[in-house]
C-alpha cells in the first residue's frame, strides 16, 4: 500500500513555510508477521502545540527529529491484522499522524474508540479528545472554576477555548470569550451561549475586555498570551485564577515578546497563574469522557469541525491555526 | 506632651521626596477621657509596601490621606491610662507609626505584646511581626516548600528575605539568596546559612543564578520582581512554584516596566505563581508565633535590625529600602 507523508527537514525559524518540510511517499507493505497490524488513517490533528516540536529544542516533549515523518493524534481503522485483539474493522486512535497508513507490531500504541453512535471519530480529536480534556481539566482543576464565576476565555473559537466556553455556562458561569473575527463572534453568542464575544480585531482588548466585565473577572483561560493576558490582569477579582494553557500570538516569535508589564496585580490582587500541561491529567481522563459524552449528545456543547481534506492540506492547515483560519477543531481528512 | 508626626502633603510620583513630606509637631493632651490611654511609641516600621498608600490610588489598602500623619506598623508602651486593661507600662504593638506618641479612645486598635524575656520589643514589628508572617506564610503555605527542596529568595537580606532563607534552612532546604552588595552577601552565608548567596550588582542575575542552580528551583519567593523573576523563571523545576510577594526594583517606577520576556516557561514547566498579602494569612498568627519564638530562642532564626535614631531620620530611613540601605528589619526608634 502507497502511503504519503510529511516529513519535517528542517527546523523552522518564525513562521513555517513548505520549505521546511517534504511530502513523500513510502510503501507500507501489506505482508504483515505475526501481530502486527496495519491501520489506514482517517483524520488527523493539527494543533498549536506541534510548533514547539519543531523548534528543535526540548521542552516538555522531545522535539521532532528531521528527515522522519511527523508524529501527532489521529483516528484510523484496521485495515489488516494479524492480532487477535484488533480484528479489521477496529476504528483505533494513536499518535501516527502526518501519514495515511501505517503498520504497527503489536496494539500497544493504539486506543480502541468506544462505539461511536452517531459520532464521527474525529470527535476523539476534538471535544473528546485532547483538546476536550485540555479545556475540562484546565477549567475545572487548574483554574477551579466555581458555580456562576465569570469566566474570560482567549481563543475561545478555537478547538479547546469553545469547549471551555460551553462548560463554563454548563457551570452556570458568566462567560466571555476572544476571537478574531466578527463571525466566530457570532458563533460563539448564537451558537454555543456564549454570553460575550469579543473581536480582538476590532479594538483594543483592553478596553472591550474592561466594558465587558465591569464587575471583574474570576477565572481566565489564557490561550493566547501576550495583550490577552496584560488586558486580563487588571481585571481579575481578588483570589482569582489564570489558567496558562498556550501563548498562540507568540508561538512563531523569534524574539519572546515582553511580558505583561503589569503582573503586580498578581500580588495586589492575589492571583493564582498555573501553567498546565493536559499530559498531566491523564487521570481525569474517564470523568472528562463520561462528563463530555453526556453534554454532546444533550446538545449541551457543540463541536464544530473545521476540515480540510487530504495529506497535501495538512500543511496549510497546520499554519491556518495561527491566522485564526479554524472555527473548532482544524482536521484533516486522510 | 509635644508628639512629631510626619504627614503626606503630596502623592509622589517616582522615587519620593522630602517635598512629599512634612514633619510637625502637635500636642497630645495628657488630660485623658474615660477609658482613655496614651501611647509613647519606643520602634516604628517603614516597609516598601508604603510606597504602594503614598500612589493615591486604592489597590488592597487604600492610599495614605493627605495632610495627615502617615500611619504604619509600631510599638510602644503605655505612659499614661483611663482604662484598667492597658496599665501604664503595657507593651503594646499598633497601627500609628509616624509619630511619637498618641491617644486612643479604647484599646481595640492596641495589641498587648507577650512576655519579651530577653528581646526588644522591636521583633514584633520584624521577626516576630508582619514581616516574619509575611515569610512564614509566603514559604510554607502559598509556595508549599517541601523539606529538601532548594528556594531561591531575592531581597534575601532584608526582612523577609532573611528570615525566609533561614526558615528554607530549617526545613533542610537548600537556599540560594541574591542581595545587592558583598557585605550583604558574606553575612547570608557565614551568619545566616545560606548555601550561596549572589550580589546582583556584581554580574548579571540571571548568569549567577544559573550557576548556583544547576540542577534547578523548586520554589522562588520573589521580594523584587523584574530581573530576578526573568532569571528564575527558566530554571524552575517542572510544578515549581513562585511566590510573589512583592516587586521592590519596580515600586518608583512611574511607567511599568515589560514583565518577563519568559513568561511561556510556568506552561513548559508547570509552574504556578502566586500573589499573596500577609493579612490574608492571619489564621496562621498562632502557628507563626510558636514556632518563630522557639526559633529565635534556639537560634535557628536571627533577626538583625537597621534601627536608625529619631523620627526626623524616619523619610530618609523608608528611601534607603529602595536603595538597599538595610540589612534585616529597617526600624526607626523614637
Amino acid at each position: 500500500m502507497l502511503s504519503r507523508e510529511i516529513h519535517l527537514k528542517s527546523y523552522p525559524k518564525g513562521l513555517p513555510s513548505s520549505e521546511n518540510f517534504e511530502l513523500t511517499t513510502v510503501t507500507v507493505s501489506e505482508d504483515l508477521g505475526d501481530k502486527e497490524v496495519l491501520v489506514r488513517n482517517l483524520y488527523m490533528s493539527v494543533d498549536p502545540y506541534m510548533r514547539g516540536r519543531m523548534s528543535g529544542k526540548k521542552t516538555y516533549v522531545d522535539p521532532f527529529a528531521l528527515n522522519e515523518a511527523l508524529t501527532g493524534g489521529a483516528v484510523g481503522r484496521v485495515v489488516a491484522s494479524r492480532h487477535n485483539d484488533w480484528p479489521v474493522g477496529t476504528l483505533v486512535s494513536h499518535f501516527f499522524g502526518w501519514r495515511e497508513a501505517f503498520k504497527t507490531a503489536d496494539g500497544r500504541q493504539l486506543t480502541k474508540l468506544p462505539d461511536m453512535q452517531d459520532l464521527s471519530p474525529s470527535v476523539w480529536l476534538g471535544a473528546l479528545g485532547m483538546p476536550g480534556l485540555t479545556a475540562y481539566a484546565g477549567l475545572l482543576e487548574v483554574a477551579a472554576m466555581k458555580e456562576g464565576e465569570t469566566v474570560f476565555v482567549s481563543g475561545a473559537a478555537g478547538a479547546v477555548g469553545a469547549i471551555v466556553g460551553q462548560i463554563a455556562k454548563i457551570k452556570k458561569g458568566r462567560v466571555i470569550g476572544s476571537c478574531g473575527t466578527s463571525e466566530k463572534a457570532a458563533y460563539l453568542t448564537t451558537e454555543l451561549g456564549f454570553d460575550t464575544a469579543l473581536n480582538y480585531r476590532q479594538a483594543p482588548i483592553a478596553q472591550q475586555l474592561a466594558q465587558a466585565a465591569p464587575d471583574g473577572i474570576d477565572v481566565y483561560f489564557d490561550n493566547v498570551g501576550g495583550d490577552h493576558l496584560e488586558a486580563a490582569l487588571p481585571l481579575m477579582k481578588n483570589f482569582g485564577r489564570i489558567a496558562l494553557c498556550g501563548a498562540i500570538a507568540q508561538y512563531n516569535d523569534q524574539e519572546p515578546g515582553p511580558g505583561p508589564k503589569n503582573l503586580a496585580f498578581a500580588i495586589i490582587r492575589r492571583l493564582t497563574l498555573r501553567g498546565f500541561i493536559v499530559s498531566d491529567f491523564a487521570g481525569m481522563q474517564k470523568d472528562f469522557v463520561r462528563d463530555m459524552s453526556l453534554w454532546m449528545k444533550e446538545g449541551q456543547v457543540k463541536a464544530r469541525e473545521t476540515i480540510v481534506e487530504g495529506l497535501d492540506q495538512a500543511l496549510p492547515a497546520f499554519l491556518g491555526l495561527f491566522k485564526g483560519e479554524n472555527t473548532g477543531k482544524m482536521l484533516v481528512r486522510l
